[in-house]
């Protein structure tokens, strides 16, 4: 199948053909083979006046948290209301076990068997900048092809919640009821980036969780999570980070959570955030590439690799200013600087001084 | 005055002859001439092993919090027990409005009187990085020439906190009684980075400050500040953020505050945390420097600055994908890629497809 008739098939295909083309075309963009990304790059641009329309939704939560379940509810309600649905996922852990979320898709087995579902487990392999580019650009695909909703899941490793961030228009945090307990076990800074936080399976102890909700509530206000101070009084009505409560089991409260969604995105539409939000991220985007591939071809590079090892542990050990470091590192790829001994040999003290 | 003597003045100089040589070696390594900057590195590497004796102490908080008037309550009672006490500061506005924070000495008169008190305002101009740097230098001067505490002040402004806690053994927030308050004004992410906060002008409403205090306490424990999910269970006790009252103008609690951070460095010493700390923020300023000179160069090249405008506009309307545009830039600075037509005239859909 060539770019372009992969294209139609995405575009126009009836649901097989469609779906077919959307694998290939998700299989091609991962694909690190130089011939391939020159076709996959043709194949982004022709994709991306397509691409646009569809909301792009962030779901992150710790293990046991009821993420696929959540998940599994929110898809079959928003099919029944006659929306398309994808679910894509970013798990930087999947290269090393093989996948821990969506590895398999007998985790979401209704909405999997529905035709207007795309389910797509995480890209696996590489760094999470990479991982993260190849959800980016399969989140481009689903859109092509019409998916009215793209759900990014996510698990908190490392930095992949800032990761999915980056690439949605809203991003939703599943709690427990127990949050005040120690358990609960929520990462540093992952609050900090939620427009939605989610307490599921509240149906196991109601009063914990409107204890939780009511918690949570006031310390992301407290915390400065509400009335960005760097607001311009020129801008519209802002959006204040909800906390709601559901139950995905039980199905309750998957319809507020949507109307929250909504009510969001004709919010961020209005005081115009959501196109700011998606310009941002797509220059973020753009430069994280950029510093991806210039610091690859700087560590390439043979006299930074002669260099490299000896300073890092010189300014590890305080032997060397990091500063220092970097100039001379940065001058060895110039090419424009002699080779400069390495710090141990001058970082003494001199007698004579 | 040559390097040699200036960094034995640095070490050994009579106070008069020491501070004058501070200012001057500061002076040096402020300098953006090249001939001044090889000798800013030798002195850099000459000073390192004199350094890292010093308790780095960064100091944060919204205008009117009372900053410069806990920093001088503090810097006097640290002098009244025989320490010296160096006060530098970011201030990434400084090159903007001529300084908003330590412009002016008077502000700390007492504290600038006293022959153990060494205060440099913000470098001003440049790059927030360049700015960080430079103080990241000037702190290595201070800790040779002897201070015991190095306080960091900065103003929530950017990125300026962040740099400041990548620089510091200690992050500390300071706050207003009216915690609950939407005046309050605190920056999103801020409190993420605290090792301790402090409600200052406690006096002025102690039960809104006890309050204040209490709720606090609960927010960072309910939002993960507390317990790590990442600790190792082979670590030692770890530190957990404490919310403490202070009232610098009456100077009540500063005795309460230094003994918190006496406690904090000792845990950070025996748990092994502060020196990993410290080689990671030397390892994190290492690379800070090299994305910023290899981006610098990067935006310099003549391929790149031709393509870039044009590309930059694509991505921000959509018209190419960020990571396409990625690739043709780095492409274009490799100069192993002919010159890329922009993306808006292969973007519309082809009719024959």
């Amino acid at each position: 199948m060539t770019p372009h008739s992969l294209l139609d098939a995405i575009l126009r295909g009836a649901p097989p053909v469609r779906r077919r083309a959307m694998a290939k075309a998700i299989t091609l963009l991962e694909s690190t083979r130089a011939d391939h990304r020159v076709q996959a790059d043709a194949l982004l641009t022709a994709l991306l006046p397509y691409t646009g329309r569809a909301l792009r939704l962030g779901i992150s939560g710790v293990p046991g948290v009821g993420k696929s379940t959540f998940i599994e509810a929110l898809g079959l309600h928003l099919i029944g209301q006659g929306l398309k649905v994808a679910v894509l996922a970013i798990d930087p852990s999947s290269s090393v076990t093989g996948g821990s979320i969506l590895g398999d898709k007998t985790r979401m087995e209704q909405l999997s068997m529905q035709e207007a579902a795309y389910i797509r487990p995480s890209p696996s392999g590489g760094t999470l900048g990479g991982v993260a580019e190849k959800t980016r650009e399969a989140m481009l695909v689903c859109e092509a092809a019409g998916y009215d909703v793209v759900i990014v899941e996510t698990v908190g490793v490392g930095q992949s919640e800032t990761a999915v961030h980056g690439m949605t228009d809203m991003f939703c945090v599943l709690q427990l009821p127990n949050a005040g307990d120690d358990l609960q076990a929520i990462k540093k800074g992952v609050m900090e980036l939620a427009d939605l936080v989610v307490i599921n399976k509240a149906d196991i102890d109601p009063n914990a969780a409107t204890r939780a909700q009511a918690q949570i509530t006031s310390s992301l206000r407290l915390l400065g999570f509400h009335g960005n101070p760097e607001r311009d009084p020129h801008d519209g009505e802002l959006w204040n980070p909800k906390v709601l409560q559901i139950s995905a089991l039980q199905h309750q409260g998957v319809d507020g959570f949507w109307a929250a969604v909504c009510d969001y995105r004709r919010l961020q539409t209005a005081n115009g955030r959501l196109s700011l939000r998606r310009e941002r991220q797509a220059l973020a985007w753009m430069w994280e590439r950029i510093d991806f591939g210039l610091k690859q071809a700087f560590r390439a590079h043979p006299q930074v690799r002669a260099l490299l090892p000896q300073l890092q542990a010189d300014v590890a050990q305080g032997r060397i200013a990091a500063s220092t470091a970097a100039r001379q590192l940065l001058a060895a790829q110039a090419g424009g600087a002699p080779a400069v001994a390495h710090a141990t040999e001058t970082a003494a003290p001199q007698p004579a001084l």
